[in-house]
């Protein structure tokens, strides 16, 4: 299976890491493309190392860290993510940043598109130690063909 | 066929019905699954059964009701989904609604996505009664895996 | 390889390209089909030709036209899709409509999605020359069963 995470919420990224632990429990062997604002849930907190005033800007805008991803609705300032965030924790669903780590324990393979790295400014150093691939679009193309579910998120 | 209705949205609503009920008029078999916000298009209208206070101001906030829906771009609290919804049936487009009965006629299987059910508080009985399943996210790869094409609307 | 765009953003409409050029540059057969809000990449810039006031209203808040799209995160107004671009540009990656004359170029089949035309009020005036094909759902899934990989974006 492969799931490309374009959006940066999370509530999608909980989506996409809790359809991919779930395949790897059952066998199958997953990856997941992070690309555009679906890298901020790889990040680590904190701006990126981008250069140029506009890139820094956005850095500045769009901030990384999988505790700081906003919720895709009534985030409301980031009240919603909180109160989503405690609800979540009351019912036992792991937060992004636990179902990263469990994912990479269950060899869920975790890649970074190369190109949104180079357009929003983001370095390897920016991201958590978790990712160790960096690839293009010819990469997942090729992976997908080979697999037998690939969704978009 | 697999489509996951992510999305709370009229128009993405609508998207997913129609591919599923014209598979379905091909003959062939498709399964929608009904997660996180998309759960409201198959919610009766209402506020839903949850406990805690968080959970009833979730539920406050995020209305069910197929006739409730916003739509994902110029919702303008409302008008928007007014409009889309008059110009949809001078179209002769069915609704929601109308596209969720027709869908379980045509033997369209639509499933509830029973951790989302669990974090929002929704039960059983604020689900429509076309709902006749309810699941994990285990189950959907199952049918996944098995299904020539799968969307993550 | 399939790719449905329905949404109406700069950012997704250069992820739904992107895959698609490069599936075709590894000689693929692609088929992008534009459908809802995904069909204002394909607009000439300007308001549709829609009859009634609701569609004229609709075609005048809905700009088509592949350098109008909004970016779907920190849009503020044109502000953050104007830095995008720049960025995208200085980073030399393709605007859309550049993308989308490489695209036919190479071979994909660009598909304009006929029921959302005519909900929308939009005709095959309205659309750039590349825009070739005009067909619906079960011309879709009829494509999409025979690819290995089918997205949503």
């Amino acid at each position: 299976m492969t799931i490309i995470l374009f959006s940066g919420e999370m509530d999608k990224a909980l989506a996409a890491l809790s359809l991919a632990t779930t395949a790897a429990s059952m066998g199958k062997r997953v990856t997941l493309f992070f690309t555009f604002w679906g890298i901020n849930a790889i990040r680590k907190p904190g701006p990126a190392s981008g250069r140029g005033w506009m890139r820094k800007l956005l850095a500045r805008m769009n901030r990384g860290g999988s505790e700081n991803l906003p919720l895709s609705r009534f985030n409301m300032l980031g009240l919603g993510r909180w109160m989503m965030s405690k609800i979540l924790r009351e019912s036992r669903v792991a937060s992004v940043g636990e179902s990263l780590r469990l994912a990479t324990e269950m060899g869920v393979r975790l890649v970074a598109c190369t190109m949104s790295m180079g357009v929003m400014g983001i370095g390897k150093e920016d991201l958590i130690p978790e990712v160790e691939d960096f690839e293009g679009a010819a990469s997942y193309l090729g992976e997908a063909s080979k697999s037998g579910i690939n969704l978009f998120i």
